[in-house]
């Protein structure tokens, strides 16, 4: 049609090539290296027999899930200095795992985790654009294996999670829209919209930011209907992950 | 039509009462103290001659303009704990503050401030609902009245803005999505969204969360028909203050 | 008699404009802005249940009473770094504070506030020479009104102060002993003098410094005699507001 | 007289025996290790070649002199927890170095400093009461003796010091205003006063408090007296131990 | 022999199996992840163009090279806090990280690094006895690569390693001196010592300790033999992957 | 033999003066002023009525021995900036106080403290070459004289101690193995040991560095030797003075 391409060839509406790698921190109870093209991020999830002082403060009854973010200094090509360096956590990463930590606790049942908290932990290894969304669908994968394997151990009655989770990011890029943007497309986008949907498509989670410039309504619609196509995509990729995971391992 | 009704009685689409009063904080450059019915907060912006280490690092021409969000300790009913005694900002302090910053950004041109930061400071006093939205809205008009002031003082050459810019919260109260939210209607919130708009129509931002829900498109398109309408009526509201207010000042 | 006169035209012991106004922070228990001409503080008072960690340590009976103070980031014409963002409070702010909570503890029976803090935070608006004696001198009228309060509501059964507390700066100015002192003139003064007294004339706190230079005997006479004068008027005003604003009370 | 006796049984107008130790840590440029009775503070005195960073910014000439003030941990008979585990100073230690470095800054003429920073250095190694005064004491020693030293090794032209400085506490312990309290005095003081004044007998700062308790001005006479009393005893000690000292290091 | 039998039936002497991942976080100019068995950590490296302020203040000339060394929060069954959250980093991590940079240091001539530092982090991935020898042996590698791919590109013009770097842990472990400990042999152990050694044989750095017990010289030899025995073994599997690796590439 | 000679003439296998002077600091339980040569440490003892937070979360019983190390700020001839007023301690010291820690833990049984700490504070007054070394023997003595007292006090029941333990540092200096560095020799040596042994004979730590360059197994041999002959004369150094000191005390 038009003279646009992105630069790394994919149609305007094409995921990058996305992969859930399972186990990959064996320590943890459910771990995954989620990628998306170029962007990997290490989730690990564990389980803490202790909810945060604030719900003990108030008495609040049912568990808790948190998330936890952060960059490796390595995954960015010029070295990021570490957080425990500076003595605080940076204000992007803290954003972050804000919307993490809420986009997972949307599809949970907190009161099925009495007294426990459920840590969610993405650390990037490599940055290539779109690492809080890589961030959220793998965080729920990890999160969902750790649960599955805490059933089979007798330390959870049953699966917390009434849906799954996932998230693309979507913009404007050279004024087309665009589905899963990686840096080069990050760095020059005009709009920048993060989506968190549920595998039964709801929404849960919409941040879309002019990045210090501004959209119109249209733009707004455009980006929407994308973001859902690659939402739905994803989903469908996490439920075949799991299913394949999970049957596999009932067999052994 | 239904039987719903607000607990203040307003009409789903109404806004609370908004008022803004100039130079309630005489030392800063430019000041309003901006009320949404019981929620109220202090923006003060000032200028300082110096741009962020990372500007003179990667020597980027041009000024910076940046916010910071507090709550004092007797804006809300439990006494809230100072940033400072914890020695750290909180999680949600940052994320706010870093959301009015892009929301500024967006229609300011940075190189109209060469080589100075504009500083825009929001002081909540009162907390009830929508202070993040509320903070936006006034901290446009304190950067706007000290531009002026700076014009005035031969200090700037020219209004480095291209439009204004306001916020309004939306959320879904009891299955009715309601503008304007007060906490009490906000601590019940099934959706909250945030959305930023400018002056001209265009989106700035829009965050919209199920608090740990979902919901669902329907949802969003009514929130973001409501929040259009409730910036326009912001908007004009803030234009009708800086028509007054600046040419008040020009006839002494 | 001599041709010595004050930036502001005042005579040399007398006040600037003091101004009292209740209810400023309407969701703290007791809260005022006080102002001494172009200073103000914001002050409120909050009751805590629970005292501090020390306390509880020592196994002391009774409460306790702390202050906290801070300055607005656009109090002073040149923009103050929060201390928030600094990651600790400044040492200037850490030695107000303590001589707030100093001053009014001096007139507080603890034990009747069992159990409880009772926390007093001034905020400086406008700083304008003076900040920690207005800020003591507001203070003591937030904590009053808040008592008040807690006493109609039940929570508390007594007022727990015995005298009311009020505080002034003096200081010698081009070699003459003022009242009261702006910043133009604490800016330049050879002597500067904080003194805090109680309604019923007794003294408080003193703290007098030469500001890196030194002061004769006579000058530190001179100077007291100067503080006892404003004390009276301030403990005065202190009287006739509390009166105003409990027995309107009353009458509701 | 009466039936009244300090502890120690002191007359109430008599100081503890007090004692300086030259060259206590032999790599300061200059040191002391003073003793008030049971209280023994180790001051070290040393230049920098380098100003604060608020006078580089400032532009301001001359240098600066700055104090620290430190209790080590075994100096009081409850272990005292390290400020650098808590990872902050405490306020009472920042309060008193505050103290310090004005008391001192007071005599001392900072244009005849160029570029330099001498830092005073207080680490107490026993506490029995009087660690600030002792403190200010012993600092102009350390101080006074490192000059001498600078100006013997040629990196200093003329000493910078115009007077000596001094500081004594008093109280009025068991109804009768005493001088220089040690601990058991100071717990139960119902006033505690510090004074600080030069050799010629000129005031530098003076703090007194009613230790959350109230004094008359009568009680302030007094004890304003009494401290002069004592300071002009320990001012003769000071000048005879610096004669004696830099004399003797004439004839090496 | 005797009954003795290591938990992982290995001889006493024997090394677990130990493997080298080449280009693991492909963002880092050079990066490996090392497994000696269990025990995974991923190692970057990387340049910056900058020497620590200490080196800029002192006029050192050449450059230097730095190592941070962290455990993931899942890289442990129990998951450990990060440092950034508790706002400092644990005494163990800043001991090991100091042990990595001064091991390498041994190694590489720091004036073939004019005006650069660089930067080794080791990050934990799966933690099973033995992070610190394996972080030093992959630290080495990834930063040997990192050297390669700099003189490939130009931007170094040597190699400024002289030899190459690895270490072992040894211990007594049920009264037998063993090599290469997992953790549940680590955590019983009554001697443990960590050995850093070149590839030519030469010590670079012991750290015995009889882990709050003590050990004989007896023992000492034995140990020191066991260690010498390892690090030749991994320093041959070093010497293997580099070449295969470089010369590899040169292929290309 | 060669014309090799040390800077301060002593042989090569010779200590420097070692001198401990008890009490130095009264209010601690336990206190030694320990010198090794110019280098002078002050350590107390004092026990704490508590257990660190992870013995009472994991159940440990018993009790514990905690170190620290800190450089006063005139103990170099460069003032050493104070770790709280940089926020944080510096690597170097908590490397050393943890080695401290470990040091005095191997030859004390903590059964015998149950629910106490025992905390060994070492404040280095000058430093020249082996703080730590001499930290760790006079350590030892500050606990064992707080010991005594506590027994004699009847707030122990008998000495957990079941041996003695003293340090000293070795390293090859101009090509020479060389004992008790201090600093003229400790800059300027290729290899640097630190040695811990017991009274008895048996090692505790061995903590041996190239400093950055690298050592033969010949080297070690030499160095080891050396260090014990070095340890064998403080360790009688150390048996002498308690005996002295504590059979005095009896006889008071």
């Amino acid at each position: 049609m038009s003279s646009f391409s992105r630069p790394d060839g994919r149609e305007c509406d094409a995921l990058r090539d996305i992969k859930f790698e399972a186990d990959f921190a064996a320590n943890a109870t459910g771990s995954v290296l989620v990628s998306f093209g170029n962007t990997k991020v290490i989730c690990g999830a564990m389980l803490e027999k202790r909810v945060p002082g604030w719900m003990r403060a108030q008495n609040v009854s049912g568990g808790w899930l948190t998330a936890e973010y952060s960059m490796l200094p390595y995954s960015t090509l010029d070295r990021k200095t570490r957080d425990a360096s500076r003595g605080k956590q940076d204000g992007r990463g803290i954003e972050i795992q804000r919307l993490i930590g809420r986009s997972l606790r949307a599809v949970i049942d907190l009161q099925k985790l009495p007294g426990h908290t459920l840590w969610v932990d993405c650390d990037v290894l490599q940055a290539d654009g779109g690492t809080r969304t890589a961030s959220i669908t793998g965080a729920y994968l990890a999160a969902r294996l750790a649960v599955q394997k805490l059933i089979d151990e007798g330390k959870l009655e049953e699966n917390p999670f009434s849906d799954s989770v996932a998230a693309v990011s979507v913009g404007v890029y050279e004024g087309e829209p665009v589905l899963d943007l990686p840096y080069v497309e990050d760095r020059d986008a005009s709009v920048d919209f993060n989506v968190v949907m549920t595998g039964k498509g709801e929404f849960v989670e919409l941040q879309g930011t002019g990045e210090e410039a501004t959209f119109s309504e249209d733009e707004l619609a455009k980006l929407i209907a994308l973001a859902k196509k690659g939402i739905k995509e994803v989903s469908t990729m996490q439920a075949n992950f799991l299913t394949q995971r999970l049957l596999g391992d009932l067999k052994l």
